[in-house]
């Protein structure tokens, strides 16, 4: 007799939260060196329990570094769409343990949340996927998938997914998909299910500005020669204008305007600025003229002093013109920013700015990922939708995220587009003590992943 | 049958650098508590050798910290003016030791340099007093001075001279100058005897930032609360404006101008901007438009950064909000500007600049010195100048110090004109390893301030 979609998920929650809490037990702590055994330990976790879940394929993929999952089951009809689940399994490291009101690599359930390390970064939405197609084949009575289901699953998202690009690039030919599935996200609250659409892309550089040779005597030589300090705080004021505009020529060039869908489909968020300041701990908001606080943090690009320093800086006063100073700064971007492009505006800006007798150095920090975005109406995106509020039951709204990550890459170098299925909420405590994951939550993902794949391969 | 002010001088030179010698081997760093002893025996030390002198009155005066010396050698003439001599017995630190060709306090002769920690700042200057009196005497025939002369010897001015206001206060019923002469200046170098007119006051302030309690994800909340750096950098690049002149407003309001005598007195200097710049370690001049380089240093007012820090220093990015910024400024003033109402000034500028969500705290970080500068037409300062040229046989020019000491407190408290008689050289490596003093130029100065007293008692 068929089940249901919703009944299978509920039937097999048991079994699904007794394997989460296995693989929850490794301590796959990609930044520890010290931890790269465990790391392959959880790979090689995942890898059986793809395997016991039916997926014809499964293999470890080596990478320079840690390794990652690959898993594969072909749907029946070789035209059918194929879907490549992106996730990592990889976890933060648990410092400061003292915080932790329970071990983070002892699982421990507590009224209907799961508390554990990686509990909802990323190893249990890796894993309601399993789940959902168990769902898929029980209520369809299918013995395939109606799309070719692709999952890769790296180990090295936590300490910056270095080794992904060469990965991508080098599997391009066997994991070709028709559309991406990011399962690495959240919900604006657990009343509010929603859907991200984009991630801001990054670039980092360092200004290093070289004056006197040595640290002067103020009252000796102060007013008669440059200051590094003063030509540092000259540019970063002329960074940006009134209007809170970075001035960099060039830098809106390639910014995509807000459309007024986006902008409406933000407004229906409910978003409560007083919660939000009390989240930033902050007192009040800042930004560019013209745009909400959510249209700066998700839709538009920054410049941002992340540390500054020079001269004296201990007790006391020390009259010196400081021989050097220095300043790290980051940029968010959006799309279609080119991180190469904003490091080479902000090195122009800074060689044309200083005056005779400053030394300047501008050093890439190593930091620069893409931004990515995936129009409203992109088909994939909506079937998302669609299959979200199945499992919900009400509306699923539209989000972006402000950080970055390597979905840019995976867009890129796959030539697919993005959409995110994803649960964590707002107070998971991801990267922070007492990491937790909403049971219930995990559940209804199963769920939308379920019917999202009758729905890529049907049509609504 | 009676000598020469020069021959006298020259006959008593031998015994003079034994006694130099004696004192410059007592290690009387005031800036170390543990060397407390030291200074009080480098007073005992100096207090007999002025009794040995001829001074009648020599006393130790106690302070809130180390002693300081008064001696007092009265004119026959009770209509004579007083002349107070100040000068001072402590001695900078000598770290790095390791740097010194020859031990700190063992006093070397070396081709005309006596090398020691000391010798030009300020025992030579200091010593010079009394056989100058020596000579006064011997070559006038007088049993005593033409006017009254006074000596003030401080324990505490490389330490900061705290005591000393209150010392002044204290005794200036018994100092009461009609003229301070400060012997711890130097000449513009060894070819151009010269009188220094004035030294720059110095005001310090630290200014503290805070803005989120915490540090923040400039990826969650980056372009939408205010960052303490960029608003640090904003309030620093507003204090100058594009001509170099400092913002604050009234600061130039006191500032007194550059008087045609004394501009073309600098230009007479033997100015070099190339050895200069090489002094300053700097490869290009900066300052206030339409000022040169010695005017700038000498006769404007500066504010300049000491020192700047807030959010990551660290290597690599770190893509932070940070939730504070510091900067460390200081004042260099010139008459009549008034240390407190320049930092009063600087806590209103941040107060009304600073945007909602950032808090500004303004603290003085203990500095408040007040500028003096000596009319060039000052009738002592005239004396000075004749009694140096009759020394050195040459023309005698003006300069200015732009470092800050306790000689506005003098000129204030004490309510007399200051002329300044020393001959420390550029190079004399005052507050380095290897001080020195040239031995001929401390005889030069003994003989102007023999000759000063004449001039004092009987104008030229």
């Amino acid at each position: 007799m068929p089940t249901t979609v919703r009944d299978y998920v509920q039937e097999h929650a048991g079994e699904f939260f007794a394997a989460l809490r296995e693989w929850l037990a490794i301590p796959s702590i990609s930044g520890d060196p010290a931890h790269a055994g465990e790391v392959r330990r959880s790979a090689e976790w995942l890898a059986a329990w793809l395997r016991r879940s039916g997926f014809p394929t499964v293999e470890l993929w080596e990478t320079g570094g840690l390794p990652a999952v690959f898993a594969e089951w072909p749907a029946d009809d070789p035209a059918a769409p194929a879907v490549l689940v992106y996730g990592h399994h990889d976890v933060q490291p648990v410092d400061p343990l003292e915080l932790w009101e329970t071990p983070p690599f002892d699982p421990t359930e507590r009224d209907g949340v799961l508390l554990a390390r990686g509990a909802s970064d990323d190893k249990g939405q890796v894993l309601f996927h399993p789940l959902a197609l168990g769902a898929h084949l029980a209520a369809s009575g299918r013995s395939a998938p109606a799309v070719t289901v692709r999952m890769l699953v790296e180990g090295e998202e936590e300490s910056g997914s270095a080794n992904l690009p060469a990965l991508l690039r080098a599997n391009r030919g066997r994991l070709r998909p028709d559309v991406v599935v990011v399962s690495d996200t959240g919900l604006w609250d657990a009343d509010t299910p929603s859907i991200v659409t984009g991630m801001r892309g990054a670039a980092a550089v360092q200004i290093d500005l070289y004056g006197p040779e040595t640290d002067l005597h103020s009252g000796q030589f102060g007013g008669a020669v440059p200051n590094p300090l003063h030509v540092l705080a000259d540019l970063i004021a002329g960074l940006h204008d009134d209007a809170g505009r970075v001035t960099l020529p060039g830098f809106y060039d390639r910014v995509a305007a807000v459309t007024a869908a986006e902008r409406e489909m933000l407004a229906r968020l409910p978003f409560d600025e007083a919660t939000w300041l009390a989240t930033a701990n902050s007192t009040a908001t800042y930004g560019e003229n013209g745009y909400s606080t959510l249209e700066r943090l998700w839709a538009r690009p920054t410049a941002e002093v992340n540390g500054m320093w020079g001269g004296y800086t201990g007790p006391g006063a020390k009259t010196i013109v400081p021989a050097e100073a220095h300043a790290k700064i980051s940029f968010r971007l959006v799309p279609d920013q080119e991180p190469a492009e904003v490091a080479d505006a902000l090195r122009a800006y800074v060689e044309r700015s200083v005056p005779p007798g400053i030394r300047a150095e501008v050093a890439g920090a190593g930091l620069g990922v893409r931004p990515c975005v995936t129009p409203l109406d992109t088909p994939a995106l909506q079937a998302v939708r669609r299959a979200m509020e199945r499992a919900f039951g009400t509306e699923v709204l539209f989000t972006r995220e402000g950080g970055s990550g390597p979905e840019a890459d995976l867009a890129e170098i796959l030539g697919a587009p993005l959409t995110y299925l994803g649960v964590i909420l707002p107070d998971d405590r991801i990267h922070a003590p007492n990491e937790k994951v909403d049971m219930a939550l995990l559940l209804k993902a199963a769920e939308s992943a379920a019917y999202l794949w009758d729905d890529l391969a049907t049509g609504p």
